[in-house]
């Protein structure tokens, strides 16, 4: 079964080269797809402070996605966890999920803050961030992701 | 362009009907495929409390996609907004994304609990949920998203 995703948009400037860290003041721009999506499809969207970014990472070649553990980041410092337990890129399917700040919208050009996907990222969905889709109950992560995410943002 | 994404696992059990509130204490099972995946693909996911899945709404036919703006639930007190200014099924690509609670895993097998998703939703992603991912800043949302999540979990 094909899920039949294509994208509804692009990331347009920001960072061209792929880096690990320091996203947090990268400002970049959405620029959805006038062929898949009607002019008022983000109407209203301005009245959020943050939306959530589904993407495609899509400068991982097919072969290099990885389907068992490995180190994160290669460190030799952090434990072999499975890819499903660790945020990479190389994954199957190869999506992205982060939130960022929305800084303005133009119609179909949305104007981001803190967007970790690099110029020419193909944009699968944007959802409003609400409140209420943050976990439930306190969150608790291994020592290794809090590492990881020091210098992120 | 084909973003070529295949289901990696399935939700089995839970509920199997389509509702819309009250999804917090529903249990449910992640059963990953192992044919896409190895036996370690989730190894010390288990660290962590919560994950994020990333699913398709399976149920919601091509033709009933909306890409422009609608009212929320066709609510009348609610404003008309963008389909990307929702959380609506109906939308482009028809991918949901949410938080919940990680119960337990035994292999690729993963319990979970308060996931808005119902008996045979296909799964394209799980991600391990990690603090640092949380909206950088406050958080600001229109009433209606607040009215509409009120029984939601």
């Amino acid at each position: 079964m094909g899920a039949g995703i294509e994208p509804i948009g692009v990331v347009e400037g920001g960072r061209t080269e792929v880096v690990d860290d320091e996203w947090g003041d990268v400002e970049a721009t959405i620029v959805l797809d006038g062929s898949v999506l009607e002019p008022d499809a983000a109407q209203r969207l301005e009245e959020f402070s943050h939306i959530e970014v589904v993407y495609l990472f899509h400068l991982v070649e097919a072969g290099a996605v990885v389907r068992g553990a490995r180190r994160p980041r290669g460190n030799p410092e952090w434990p072999e966890v499975g890819i499903l337990a660790q945020r990479a890129k190389a994954r199957p399917n190869r999506i992205g999920v982060s939130r960022c700040e929305l800084v303005g919208v133009d119609g179909l050009t949305l104007r981001v803050r803190g967007l970790d996907a690099v110029d020419g990222t193909p944009v699968l969905d944007v959802k409003p961030y609400m409140v209420e889709f943050a976990p439930r109950g306190p969150v608790v992560q291994p020592e290794w992701a809090s590492d990881l995410m020091r210098n992120y943002w």
